[in-house]
């Protein structure tokens, strides 16, 4: 009896053993509860596990743990039109207001017209006057604020709902369970770091000195009644797209991320720095093929063609031949958005 | 005797309670251990107190606990003459063994020449070239190396000592003190950004994320294997000195500080700035009057005057009337290096 007895006792402890690994092992996979089975959510775990398991030959230390993020098309909708730019066309009419003289010169005419079509045709030039007048000569405190109640009351208009109501779940998953593994998540924007900052720990759980964006300069000063303030100035210190995503990153961090996640050809950079250095490493672009629950655009993969964020046939074939995962919105996200009915 | 038995029980809950709460407190003073008692040790430890102590009318949410302090000065020694500079020169030497041409070029020729009379006379063209020369043009990458391989072998003439081990260790009791309690610590230093974070992590516990300093341009491109690089280019995107530290505060933060520490005129607007809002905040500046265990040079309060991080009169003055702390090397630190027999 007793010799049979040891090995049952075993075989229940090895039982038990087994349910409770299965049960971390199901809990780990469930971290990513917004994603469907398949190739782009098995690169995200399995990329996790070997740079964070004990042992690995690819384990990370914690302190290099660095994943960073792309927004506009990556982690939150960027169609039709970047919520950075829609704050500042909606920021001239506040400006009119103010000044009423703005109403008869242009470009702020155009803007204030609401003609969609003439808007459309304004000039680089004219975008930057737009942007100078919303986004500079202000202190950094009232530009939060302005920022701020824009926020609190703008909305999307096919979702009528916030702007920052508006982003992937799927990528808050993998915002958290990086982060959920010693990995500190950064966004690394083509759009302005201050406007980004205003709302990025509430929306994405990240804080403004995790946020990586175009940088503009300000300058320090003293308001009237003698109390140090930081000036906007329309002078830009880092264009943060393109070559300026590598650039920004060594600036602002100042170390290789492991991780970093895109969408367009300005994070094609950010992908190929993060990937040129040894041990594992993880480049994935998000294609916008869900013209129901999102929208479709490319021209990659015949998607139609698009001037925001626009993901070329070009960076699918890179894609392909690096190693990066491209991500299918249509076939591995099982919900869009945290209000979509699953 | 039922009656006298409760008073007594309570009388010893309360001095069991009483040398309990004496142990906590003695514990926190412990964590300024080169610290004397004094009014600067007070100062540190009030701030920690008030902003950290739930139901503390000035508690600062763990978040928005960031604390800066200044380098050369402040964290370690600067005399007779800033370890960057140092390491400009030194690498001239190896520069010249490369390239041996430069021997018979001005300014280089100088600076090989170990004439310190000259050296003393080079212009700030001069310098300027050094600096380009020994700064930039390399990957980001090599530079590293470069610097880990200077200090390596190194040594400061006075004590012969490796630069990192001339860290202030009353500084290093606050830096850790504060990181204990939830605050992060950032250096804000006038030096080269990617000079100082080869070493911070080692030296002060500060990751590279976590250094703002002089900022300049990388060019992203590729080596001749295809392999990409960030090139250090000679472009100033920000002197972080005098107005450019709040503004570099802003720019890799986005947080205003509750807590500053400096030692010279450089630091003034980052203390002015950290001073300028709400809440108890915490502005200290280094005074060096300790000629016999380190340096003294003011030339306030009649102390010798330098070139090498001056503390004008005028400085002192704006401390005491705007309510910053000066700490007196000689009186408020009981060790100043770790190396010292206390």
């Amino acid at each position: 009896m007793k010799t049979r007895r040891t090995p049952n006792l075993l075989a229940a402890v090895l039982v038990v053993a087994v349910a409770f690994t299965s049960t971390i092992t199901r809990a780990q996979d469930d971290s990513l509860p917004s994603w469907n089975d398949g190739p782009a959510k098995q690169a995200i775990v399995n990329f996790v596990r070997t740079t964070t398991e004990t042992g690995s030959a690819n384990f990370v230390p914690r302190e290099e743990r660095i994943a960073t993020f792309d927004q506009d098309g990556t982690l939150w909708v960027e169609h039709p039109m970047y919520s950075q730019v829609m704050y500042c066309f909606e920021r001239v009419g506040v400006l009119a207001k103010e000044k009423p003289e703005l109403k008869n010169v242009e470009p702020f005419k155009t803007v204030l017209s609401g003609d969609h079509e003439a808007i459309a045709k304004l000039t680089m030039p004219d975008l930057e006057k737009i942007f100078a007048a919303t986004l500079t000569g202000m202190s950094t405190d009232k530009f939060q604020v302005q920022v701020k109640e824009w926020l609190a009351s703008a909305k999307d208009q096919r979702w009528k709902k916030p702007y920052n109501e508006l982003t992937y779940l799927p990528m808050q998953d993998v915002l958290k369970y990086l982060r959920a593994n010693g990995y500190k998540t950064y966004i690394v924007t083509g759009g302005g770091q201050d406007f980004v900052r205003v709302y990025a720990e509430q929306t994405y759980g990240i804080p403004p000195e995790q946020v990586v964006g175009t940088m503009s300069g300000t300058k320090y000063g003293y308001d009237k009644d003698g109390k140090p303030i930081l000036t906007k100035e329309p002078k830009i210190l880092l264009n943060d797209n393109n070559a300026g995503k590598p650039e920004g990153i060594h600036l602002m961090i100042g170390r290789r991320p492991h991780a970093s996640f895109g969408n367009s050809p300005g994070d094609q950079e950010m992908l190929e720095y993060t990937k040129a250095d040894d041990g594992a490493r993880l480049a994935m672009l998000v294609l916008h093929d869900d013209a129901k629950r999102e929208y479709a655009y490319g021209p990659a993969q015949g998607l139609p063609n698009t001037k925001v964020g626009t993901f070329p046939q070009a960076l699918y074939d890179k894609a392909q031949k690096d190693g990066w995962t491209v991500i299918s919105m249509k076939n591995d996200w099982k919900q869009v958005f945290a209000f979509d009915k699953n």
